[in-house]
């Protein structure tokens, strides 16, 4: 179920081959208040930039089509997301600058924007308040739709997301819709900004960051609720989001859990999981089941020039292999806790008050697999 | 044919497996001047900070050892480092402190370092002109020995090297040593840097940084040369081998050129060119044959926040796939243009007179195999 004030729809308007359902229209009854995080990539899509531009107006309607990033589309791109607004702004009666636009795909190849604008009457009529067939329309490789709720009180956060990655296969995208009907007097951008903060941008899959990441969070502000109540629940869902996309993560098969303490700040500690996390070579071996923790120490170096090993200690599962700087423990007892399908990678690196957690996954021959072609 | 004063071997001391050569020594009839680079990963190898101490005093050895990188291994990793260089000081009638000591192959496992050291009198009594045992004993997955010369007037400048490699496997580490009989007033350490600066920090194969890295430059002085002579021989040699390296990339099929220009500084363009020979998604589609430019727009565009995209323009061999902020050109012609073992990539970026080349190569499946298993 939606919450109060909003209805979505997903159909097919073959952008996306063989009927798959490809365009999703979020719809609000009144323009609701909103707040968005997108991609830092200098290459955004064109869409980004019309929701950045959007920010702070009250919007509508939310439509979003996978199977095509319009990202590096130039001008003809830009051109594709008025047209979409304005086709959504005909049918709901509204302004485009009323519509938010968002797009998951292939990069670099033109969009088929008639095809889009052609499905807005039927994405309209078949709005309801059930949200499965949007959270089928945005997927591309997903194997599975990733939906979360979460209660404020009395008002209700439901979030729907895609992960990374795509059927084409091209770069992977991440998107996520946030929906409540929590009224409260709290700037919806802070608690969003919170709680992606500790959710989608703690999770690494190929250390790849899209042109077309994209959280957006609309409240119709019908149910009363506490700013706090809000902010957790706000937060329970994008962890639970992000946690989906990790699990999901394409040609990925195990949940690696870097955690990181002892860091001077929460941000540096951040960077070391992060850059553990992007280690082509420590993922290979986490795909095999292999304790390789010299990986992981070489990753947190290479970013952290001054990490003093000495005072490092690292350990995979219960097993500790490396204690402030010594080699030690039982690698054959490394190897057991990771052939669970999500494991605990962690590393005390000093005494500072800084910590964090980043979800990731492993490198395997099916993620090279599934990205080694499929342009055109 | 080692250059005038230097003689060289290579040994079996069981360290890899199967009789293979696994300890190498370089040795100079006198103290020389040297230079040398080192990894600036924060867990670097016991040896690397051994050889960090030594700079600025003339050096009579280098011994080297593949099948063990020595790094992370603690105060017994340091010790066996010392003991190492008294073997060789022993042996040679000189101070410990004239031997520089250098490793590679697995990290995090104990150096067997008796073997090593009851290995040195039989590496000194193999020292010869001849340099191929030696180049021989420092491969781990290298697939043929590296070596390169080049002239500096009189003198020459010759140079072995191992690749981004491992039997075990385990971190890929990096390996170089070049000997040069020119005698030149010049500052060795400069004339290494500014060949480092352009070769073996413009390679990259899968981004990630070893533990024991480390180029050395011996010079015996023994033949008169020019500075600029020297310089360019050195840089000549470095280049070679580091494309060498590239060629022989583990799991890696095709050598790709990526070139940069119109950059605010040639540094930028490093930066830039780095960031695409470290994009997964790219190297999977160039081992793929599949000319998904997208992912290289996207790759500098995450590096960059200020990338000015309307200004770049993007060609995979002659082909423009993306002129100034427009997709264009045909995505077969790139694709034929991959086909070849050694393509390029450019990116006009701007209008600035920063420029660089990195070479990059492909992620295939088997560097996934490779790296997927193997640490005990």
């Amino acid at each position: 179920m939606m919450p109060a004030g909003f209805r979505a729809s997903g159909v097919a308007a073959g952008i996306k081959p063989e009927g798959a359902l490809d365009v999703g229209l979020i719809v609000a009854d009144e323009p609701v208040a909103w707040a968005g995080t997108f991609t830092r990539n200098a290459a955004a899509a064109a869409c980004v930039g019309w929701c950045r531009g959007a920010l702070g107006t009250p919007v509508r309607a939310v439509i979003v089509n996978s199977g095509n990033a319009n990202a590096c589309t130039g001008t003809a791109g830009e051109a594709a997301v008025r047209r979409t607004a304005e086709a959504v702004a005909i049918e709901m009666g509204c302004s485009p600058a009323q519509v938010l636009v968002a797009s998951t795909g292939t990069i670099g190849i033109p969009l088929p924007v008639a095809k889009l604008v052609d499905s807005v009457p039927a994405a309209a009529g078949a709005l309801s308040d059930d949200p499965e067939a949007f959270a089928h329309s945005i997927m591309t490789t997903d194997s599975a739709i990733k939906t979360s709720s979460a209660h404020a009180g009395e008002a209700i956060v439901f979030g729907v997301a895609k992960g990374a990655a795509m059927l084409a296969p091209n770069m992977a995208t991440m998107l996520a819709f946030l929906t409540t009907d929590a009224a409260v007097a709290s700037d919806l951008q802070d608690v969003l900004d919170d709680a992606v903060r500790v959710s989608f941008d703690r999770i690494c899959v190929d250390a790849c960051e899209s042109t077309n990441d994209s959280v957006f969070l609309l409240s119709s502000g019908v149910v009363p609720a506490e700013h706090d109540e809000l902010a957790r629940a706000v937060m329970e869902v994008c962890r639970d989001l992000a946690k989906q996309m990790v699990r999901d993560a394409e040609g990925g098969s195990k949940l690696v859990r870097i955690q990181v303490t002892g860091a001077t700040t929460d941000g540096d500690a951040v960077t070391l999981g992060r850059a553990i996390a992007a280690s082509s070579l420590w993922r290979a071996a986490a795909g095999g089941g292999d304790p390789n923790w010299g990986r992981v120490l070489a990753a947190m170096g290479a970013v952290d020039r001054a990490l003093p090993v000495g005072q490092v200690t690292l350990a995979i599962g219960p097993e500790t292999l490396f204690d402030r700087g010594e080699p030690c423990g039982s690698i054959e007892a490394a190897r057991k806790a990771m052939d669970a399908d999500e494991f605990v990678v962690s590393c005390a690196v000093g005494t500072g008050p800084g910590a964090a957690e980043v979800l990731s996954c492993d490198l395997t021959t099916d993620y090279v697999t599934l990205n080694a072609g499929g342009t055109t």
